[in-house]
């Protein structure tokens, strides 16, 4: 079985506590509600973190041992300090995991791991969404069906501006004619990034059978290993020798 | 530490058998010196398959019982037959992992399954490589130091007419001023195939513990999961429904 | 403006000779409104053959002549001779661009280049598709909307069975819940390969604006350049020597 | 022949001006050298442009008439101002064609569009770097043999913190045993990038007929076509309309 993934699971905890409608589905936090799932599947070590804490919830002590974070971000992407976004992004290089969640494609941390800006289409209208396995083999689409869908959820469509991801495992369709490419990998520095678009406050998205195996097929997939001996700074190796 | 994995390690075993100065490197054959790596890592149920045996020792029920196949031919490529060859490739369709070693860029199922010739340079003259790690976050390359080396070994060399690998792992350099692309994964069908440039007959390759290491790690990469419920046949979907 | 490059647009042509209403809707074949749509868009020299001439249309000669193959097939995917595939896949490795039409997910040719089944789903039904525009800044891409429609065309959803393609240029939405990755480009041996989706032989897919600036585009990609002087056969390139 | 390509070839011409041996080599700067390279090539209209100038060379006016931005930047990374970083980066998603050269990778702007952090080994000490070409179908690699080489140069060796290339086009092998992936073509946003490793200023590289070849090569492929109608900010697209 091995150790249990230590993961932190980070919301900015805003709508919960100011929409009682987003309340009433989330009474414990966006973050309660995926802690909640992952704990249930089981081989995890999970904690929660939001932006109202000390250090914004993360501070390095809570970062250096966790093994994967998962973040939630809509509201406040500006409150979120550049300090912390930099050790966020500090730890990802050297080989944390993490998950970003639907709205935080607008996010620093989004944006300063991958470069793009992330613009995409939304709708709001509580419509279907179809996820179609494009990768079979992927650890992160086990135990699946060849699609899964969210009943109810806000819509994403392309143009999403994002890099080639390394693996591409799903795609949404929509019924307004959209699709988007809503599952992705990425590595980055010694990490590994998935990319999850479900996840809107107003529906019970992280109740969803579906969605919560794939979080947890995705913690299992970001998780580091035994990492190679590697330094991501630039190394002077002077003199030439033979070899 | 859930199930073991189930690996069959197949080789042509003719080296073996005709040049002694070949046995006394392999006296358990190929075969078993990759066998026995991989016991020593554990997590494994190792069996080993020979092209003497009835069927080329790759009958259904074997294939069938099997998560991944490592595969290792040189001299007798045109012996296998082609009804060998469609059934492994089946199977890798299907969800079973392939671990296509060195000359094995030669074979018929390695064509089969990726499309392009295979065809590099080479060079018989005992002499250093050094194998890079070019993605430190990959599973395949836990454990390992930023790079490793293999006292003497064959060269292969660039252009290695490969598709581009789903990720690139390792890249070796060689003394004579060439480069290669080592250790590549390649999702195809429901299955994972993982090519590793080393294992050159005339070499003690296969004792090699980094060589070792990362044979185990690649049985644990291509092993299937629980797939998603998938059918590589064109299926008919009419009528058009209302969604 | 540069020599015109050269096109061979060949077509099984088999539907359009017994089906009276898709000889309607393309009297001068499947292979004539291609070439109509090329020489319109200008800079080709274009050709056609097809599977009822001497050699199934392919002689080496024409081969020999072709910077871009285009390949329709469809009913008579098993009538075209294994030597004939080995020919085009050969002039492929040696830089031929090709491009692969729409049901030629099914002919031999596509599998033997790239590997997988090329399997799908399918469904008949006279439908709208929408193809979505996934990577902007690719010449496949130019002088297009982010997204353009096709009124009535077949059906075609994932999973289709390709290997990860080099870029993905679009996906394509339809109305009963399917998505589809519909512009891939992949690169093989010296030569580049588009698959793209559009097509069927029931509907005027290839009189259409955006069909015909796609297929504009993705000759002018797909043609071969000055290639760089690369043999792909296994080159010995012994002694090791200083360097 | 189409218009020319607007080329802007940016330097921040510090060491040409504080070291006379290297201003021995490039007596009219990096800038002009690489500029006199392009136009020997043809099909572009070249300006350059360095830090010292009023808007470090880079004014919005500038940049508007800039196809393809080419960057050489090393000791002066942190001279540069965000705000022109910013104004580059909002080029490139727009559409610009950017080229990234050698020590660049330790820029502001190589880390805002590719999100890694660009670390590597290097050593300064005159040696030869032999460049293969892993992808004969690419333009960029048009012309050239399997391999070119520079005959004196600093290295570059792995790890390369970058993310995996859309198009990896050359590996580097060097004497000390190192490789690195020295030519790595990226989509973001709507614009082209490629990062080429040869440069170092102490030594004639942007002489060398090669590395000329390349760069006008990559011009080519980097500058934008008629680029598809798609805007890079979130757009609401409600209601849900039938379709």
């Amino acid at each position: 079985m091995g150790d249990p993934i230590r993961v932190t699971v980070w919301n900015e905890f805003k709508h919960e506590k100011h929409n009682q409608s987003i309340a009433d589905i989330y009474p414990d936090g966006i973050h309660g509600a995926i802690a909640d799932g992952l704990r249930k599947i089981g081989g995890v070590e999970v904690g929660v973190a939001t932006l109202d804490q000390p250090e914004q919830g993360l501070t390095q002590s809570t970062l250096d041992g966790t093994d994967v974070l998962i973040w939630w971000s809509h509201a406040a992407h500006n409150e979120v300090q550049d300090g912390i976004v930099d050790r966020v992004y500090a730890r990802v290089m050297d080989g944390m995991g993490i998950i970003l969640l639907h709205s935080t494609q607008g996010a620093k941390i989004f944006t300063k791991l991958l470069g793009t800006t992330g613009t995409l289409k939304w709708r709001e209208s509580g419509e279907k969404e179809r996820l179609w396995v494009v990768a079979p083999g992927h650890p992160i689409a086990e135990g699946l069906d060849e699609y899964f869908e969210i009943e109810e959820t806000e819509m994403y469509g392309e143009f999403f501006d994002i890099p080639t991801p390394d693996t591409l495992v799903f795609i949404s369709w929509f019924p307004g004619g959209e699709v988007f490419r809503s599952g992705c990998c990425f590595y980055r520095g010694k990490g590994k990034i998935f990319y999850f678009r479900p996840g809107h406050e107003t529906h019970p998205i992280f109740f969803n059978e579906n969605v919560r195996k794939v979080l947890g097929n995705a913690v299992k997939w970001a998780k580091p290993g035994k990492l190679p001996n590697i330094t991501l700074r630039n190394v002077n190796v002077q003199p030439l020798e033979e070899i």
